[in-house]
């Protein structure tokens, strides 16, 4: 029984509801009936279990629960509304992220949400609760980190709530950002054939990750070792400092590529494209030879013995864009820098499968973060 | 010296960030030599402090921090976008706060930041973090109060963000609603002359907190206490199942008024209307006699030696509605059930003012509620 329902008079108060639905007698009863774990659920199933009962009302509520964001309608444009809670020793560790890289963060991984929607940020909210271990400096240089993010995406900041915590640091930040009707991208509308895309190079921050927890070890066990990157700080700011792929959506715009479904990668390349292919009802096959490995990634890998195509294909908190275009438009798209094509998009019964460099083909299993 | 900058090699990444304001040795010399406790500069001086050099880039940011929400340009309406962070024992306890009203009452708040814009809630979306201690049955309750009040209110649910805490449950909500640009109403416009007005009651929420404080403290000490509460339940009702006036701003729109400057009551009548008077550069004069304090609230203040007028000056968490009207609208304003007309606004140089019964005049000081 859980501790927060037994105070026995609360049912005094729930009679006075309007909702007859339940007393709070009752609730008690049913809470002692069964408890069911969280992680029985997982993330995205949880999410659907609580909000499946919710149903739109307002013809101005476009798309609601289940893309990357909300879409509101605003005239000629729609509105992309994207939110993100970060909590300190869960999503950010402040033993080695500093404040500042922790604010242009936080900032960052909503941008990214609002343009995997192919929309343009333009507002930001960012709300903090904090104990009283943190300073008005310390806070200034979080505040620091989203002030560059602000300045660098050329968003603003336009509300937030400030308030106490019992214990360490959490963030919430809300995005809003702008698409023309015509423009706007959802990841259920993947086409079979259509090329399969990624930007940039995968893996780099879930390696960073490994490195910084190795020399936290280290430091933690001695204090005055120094630590041991070898030249690898390309993999650690990839983690600490990731940038959104505002370039790429402006160089989709400029060569006139609308693509047929997108997201960004915040949980992994498989979980990702297994998002896209469910909800667009469509399989596919992705390359090994063709996933974007960076030379410092893949050496990375091999010394900490981890496969690097794992990393590629499971590593979270990476930001890159993962998008499909009709394969007529695969020349035009591969002219950007930085954009690879990893596969192609296939007829649901076929399935989901990744083909090795040695020919062999594998289905293709979510391996993505999971917060539970 | 703060733990989280205790990491020495961390200046080696910060190297490579294109920002050169600072490397991590600069910060941390920086912070050895400084900290500047929170308290010191209080809650809205503190967010002044840490957003005074952000600037709003973008045409389509009407109105950012400073307001009771930030406004965005929609074609023919504004969007108003309003945020509240919910820390468990901090803004809620779950001793005697049901889930299912925890949850009802994290969206009505939000939602009262966007009546008091003049503004139309219609999107909210709704993040949680929780530890392990909460199962799932017990995150239906917290949704099922958040399905009631998007019900109640005719609002959706169009996103939102759920991850693991560590310790407690912590709620972040975004409320968004859109209002005619002719029709939306500020904090700072109040005007000379104006009839300053208040909704409903006040005072009640503070005392429902008290009664329950109380009835924990028994409980804790003896848990097969049965809680006296007096038929005092209207008072806890108030803080733990408020409302937000969806009513009063329905009411005004039909008789055709516009008022001239308006806020929620979520600080305190005091603290509140010291700000529309500073933001608006004016001053003000009320009557104790005529702020609405309800007999349950009246009897149950005399009970705990409290001076009622002092609960409903001071008592927070109440989400009544604060606004000034143009003194040929007082007549028609009053029409309106639950209205009541406490002072008026006077110029700055007058200062601010309350007359009690017995016709002395004090000076107004802001007791708000402070989370520092």
């Amino acid at each position: 029984m859980a501790i927060y329902f037994q105070f026995p008079f609360c049912h005094q108060v729930c009679k006075h509801n309007e909702d007859k639905t339940s007393t709070f007698a009752e609730i008690l009863k049913f809470m002692e009936q069964k408890r069911t774990e969280v992680n029985e659920l997982g993330e995205f199933g949880l999410i659907k279990h609580l909000t499946h009962s919710f149903e739109n009302k307002n013809a101005t509520s476009i798309k609601g629960v289940g893309d990357d964001a909300a879409i509101i309608d605003a005239g000629d444009d729609y509105l992309v509304v994207s939110t993100d809670l970060l909590m300190e020793n869960i999503h950010f560790d402040l033993t080695y992220a500093p404040l500042k890289h922790v604010g242009y963060k936080a900032v960052v991984v909503n941008l990214s949400d609002i343009y995997s929607m192919n929309a343009i940020p333009q507002q930001i909210t960012f709300s903090l609760a904090f104990s009283n271990r943190f300073s008005v400096e310390a806070l200034e240089e979080l505040y620091a980190g989203v002030k560059l993010a602000c300045d660098h995406y050329n968003v603003d900041l336009v509300g937030g709530d400030t308030t106490s915590s019992l214990k360490g640091l959490l963030l919430s930040v809300t995005a809003i950002g702008r698409v023309p009707k015509s423009q706007v991208v959802y990841r259920n509308t993947a086409q079979v054939n259509d090329a399969i895309c990624v930007t940039g190079d995968l893996g780099g921050a879930y390696l960073g990750l490994q490195l910084l927890e190795r020399e936290k070890q280290v430091f933690l066990a001695n204090p005055n070792m120094q630590p041991q990157f070898d030249n690898n700080t390309s993999l650690i700011k990839k983690l600490l400092k990731p940038e959104a792929r505002k370039d790429i959506i402006e160089a989709l715009a400029k060569a006139d590529i609308l693509p047929t479904s997108m997201m960004d990668i915040s949980d992994g390349l498989s979980s990702e494209l297994m998002h896209i292919c469910a909800q667009s009802n469509v399989g596919c096959t992705i390359y090994e030879e063709q996933i974007p490995i960076f030379e410092d990634t893949y050496n990375q890998a091999i010394q900490f013995e981890i496969d690097p195509l794992n990393c590629a294909l499971s590593g979270g908190d990476e930001y890159e864009l993962l998008f499909t275009v009709h394969p007529d438009e695969l020349e035009k798209v591969l002219d950007i820098e930085g954009v690879s094509h990893i596969g192609n998009v296939r007829p649901a019964s076929v399935g989901k499968h990744i083909v090795t460099k040695g020919g062999n083909q594998y289905e293709l299993k979510a391996l993505g973060w999971t917060h539970f």
